[in-house]
């Protein structure tokens, strides 16, 4: 079979619903036809640089329309796009623009400073742009589902970033499997608080196209304006992780949702009992999800009315993808292994690491490096990254679960969990815990409650206080960096 | 790209969502875990009798939860299944089987007198069936989306009918661009009066399970259930055509719809604006739409919003699919042309029709033998079947124009419209016309009802009243053969 082609996505949306909201920013909407009348010229400017269909050009940039016009002009020429972490030093941004052969980067106002702390010389601020010539030149009007669309670096907390080649074609079955899954509306209005140089927005901006729905963007997470958006804007469906979910709660302006909100989508790890508890208090229909760059974002979902019959669970593949758990060879008595995960959205390797590729993708089944497995109903249960995983006298640790259980305790604002050398045991778990804002709290107590939610070899041994988490670019906890906090402060 | 492959859709969606109401049928329903195990007993049943991957298999049969079974069975076993329409003569069933290289037909009780009728031999009752043996062995439990899944043959007003060949992949994106047309919600029921043989109810059982909501299945179009089981069902979407829409609301048992109830979707041709305006009265959202078996059911749909500002349209493209209108060489002084329509939707070709295929499918441009045009917002009108347009006085005139125009009349019941020869005008519109029982109506009214609403070259010329109009096995008016009905009676 010859690969799929379709119409480029914005300009048969601006055909079929041009009178619907694309996209909501502050004060400013767009209406479709707005919005591809805008990209088309934003386009031709790029074209007249000089881009060539198939050339790599990547963005620093913040959440912004000219962002967002940004990557449907990239459609438009037919370009691969290398969305670029505003959060990576120049010396991280230098490695990942050579790596993925980028032809010229574009940055905006926010990151020009950034760009001339660049060995990369071809830089083209995209404010300039809008002040160049158009280019009377043919859009690409069709898009190939089998081209390469974009190169997302993952945050890859060990080692170098590798490149994930995403096809058009993972993009769209990511956003159809959704759809099967969360549903469609059309008055659908979709929350974007998270980046855009992510999958996770990035795969919001996709998906409100082809669905025909509205993006709410905003510039970044700020809870206060989070909640005023999702009533002023009428937002059905929001992207979050545990901390930004929680911090919502907590905001000032914070009203009950109306009923007309419909999903929280919930990623990066399973959430903590007493954030769902709020939740379902507050009628926030939580939907916890499990997604990767590789596979175009959510590829495993758990629907709101299992979220306590199955705790922790991040629930069950989309249609059209498959997920397996393999016993790892490493694995003591437990029903975990290695999560592979199969499908139509998922990629088909990472850039120029064909040697990674031929060990990692096998039969088109991509190994994730995550440690679960399923319950007897065929709900998949995350446990952690393989390579965070501890043996603790024969039992397999997984930090993530220790971390979501203290996550859950009143007086813990953020915690991350790593094994430390033992003399008895191999390792024990320790706990790195930042605490909420005048709390005090004993070790003691934090033990029992360990104890009283976990199993003996899980609760932890050391308790360290400290002011703030090692994280890297895309705020993932450094689990490995957690180790030099030990010893620097009172262990109480 | 290598074809994607995913789950057997049944055996998917018992695992996601093994509680949600698969099928209702009278008084029975199916969850998707009771509906999958019942076909994969079916399935091994017919592996027993040495089915094997690839083989056509025909299947003669009522709709009926039987029917159901046996479709998702064919899925488990790789077969190609050849719906036979049940007002064929058992020539035209002779015909199609030996066409389509059908190596068993499959019929329920119903049809055993006409299998006796029939040349072909190889012929099993599905009750038979289920008395038979299981074999042990493995179901397929992939689906590859580039696999032939069925030949559907189209009815083919004038000469032999040819099958149309539909892969899964057809299916798959049928399903998928009406969900990002329709929208999708959870408690979404689809009723389907339509015959299980047409594309229109094959597309909605295979809707269903990749949406996994509920269908509720009736054995045949009777309005007074029809409007019942909308209210004791909950269903929320029906497919029609005008006259059974019509039916519904004279019933006896109408009473309005639940404002769940969000989306009668309308095929078979414009709907006669009396028709639409009891529906706005009434309430009742229609989606008004243009399909072919060759684009697995429908590929242009009008929004309900749309229904009277764009009179007579059929909407514009499904997201995924595209549509154009090249002139044909006959045409006089209109905007219209030929409609031709791409897609990942669409067919490859028909059944050992090369020839025809290569100059029906161009570059994957399929022409479908109807005439129509764009207006200037890109909105779709069907005029009519190209064979059926005839020049009057340079005129380009389309019977389906007429007949929806007096279908729009009271006395009116069904009408069929032809081009009968003339002298001055070459040809000028003939109407054979049913009127409502208990009507009485002068010629000179129905002049007067045209004249207000037709060019003057459209009023026919003639005026036939008649019993009953002339009709292939899919209902559909033989044009060609009204003439006949000529003189037969008085005209007026």
């Amino acid at each position: 079979m010859t690969g799929i082609e379709m119409n480029n996505w914005l300009q048969q949306r601006a055909y079929l619903t041009p009178k619907r909201t694309a996209l909501i920013f502050e004060n400013q909407t767009w209406t479709y036809e707005q919005l591809n009348d805008a990209v088309r010229i934003l386009a031709r400017t790029l074209a007249a640089q000089g881009f060539q269909k198939g050339q790599h050009i990547g963005f620093l940039m913040d959440n912004h329309p000219n962002t967002v016009m940004l990557i449907h002009a990239l459609h438009y020429l037919n370009v691969v796009m290398v969305p670029l972490n505003k959060r990576l030093t120049p010396k991280e941004i230098d490695f990942q623009l050579r790596d993925a052969d980028v032809h010229l980067l574009i940055v905006d106002e926010t990151h020009e400073n950034i760009s001339n702390q660049l060995k990369f010389g071809e830089i083209i601020n995209i404010d300039d742009l809008h002040r160049e010539e158009q280019k009377d030149l043919e859009l690409e009007d069709s898009i190939h589902l089998d081209d390469l669309h974009s190169i997302i670096y993952t945050s890859g907390t060990t080692g170098h970033p590798k490149g994930v080649m995403l096809t058009y074609g993972n993009h769209w079955w990511s956003a159809t499997g959704s759809a099967l899954n969360l549903g469609l509306r059309e008055d659908d209005r979709w929350l974007c608080a998270v980046p855009l140089f992510h999958v996770s927005g990035l795969s919001i901006l996709i998906r409100s196209v082809i669905y025909g729905i509205t993006m709410v963007l905003h510039r970044g997470f700020e809870s206060e304006k989070f909640v005023r958006s999702v009533h002023e804007d009428k937002v059905t469906i929001a992207s979050v992780v545990s901390v930004m979910l929680s911090k919502v709660l907590d905001a000032d302006t914070y009203e009950p949702f109306p009923s007309s909100f419909r999903c929280m989508l919930l990623g990066g790890g399973p959430a903590p009992y007493p954030l769902l508890k709020r939740c379902e208090t507050e009628g926030i229909p939580v939907f916890q999800t499990y997604g990767l760059s590789e596979s175009a974002s959510q590829i495993v979902t758990l629907a709101p009315e299992d979220s306590f019959r199955k705790l922790g669970s991040a629930g069950k593949p989309l249609f059209p993808s498959q997920v397996k758990v393999v016993p790892t060879e490493d694995r003591t008595n437990d029903d975990a292994g290695e999560i592979f995960v199969k499908g139509p959205n998922v990629t088909k390797g990472y850039y120029k690491k064909d040697q990674v590729n031929d060990e990692k993708i096998i039969d088109g089944w991509l190994s994730t490096g995550d440690i679960g497995y399923f319950d007897e109903e065929g709900f998949l249960y995350v446990l952690d990254r393989r390579k965070d995983m501890f043996v603790s006298g024969g039992e397999n640790v997984y930090p993530a679960e220790i971390e979501a259980c203290l996550s859950g305790h009143d007086a813990v604002a953020e915690v991350g969990v790593t094994g430390v050398a033992d003399e008895r045991w191999g390792k024990v778990p320790a706990a790195f815990i930042v605490l909420r804002d005048h709390t005090d709290i004993t070790k003691k107590s934090l033990i029992d409650y360990c104890e009283t939610h976990l199993a003996r070899y899980k609760v932890p041994k050391v308790f360290q206080f400290i002011d703030e988490l090692p994280r890297n670019a895309s705020n993932k906890i450094l689990r490995r960096e957690l180790i030099k906090y030990l010893n620097e402060g009172e262990s109480e």
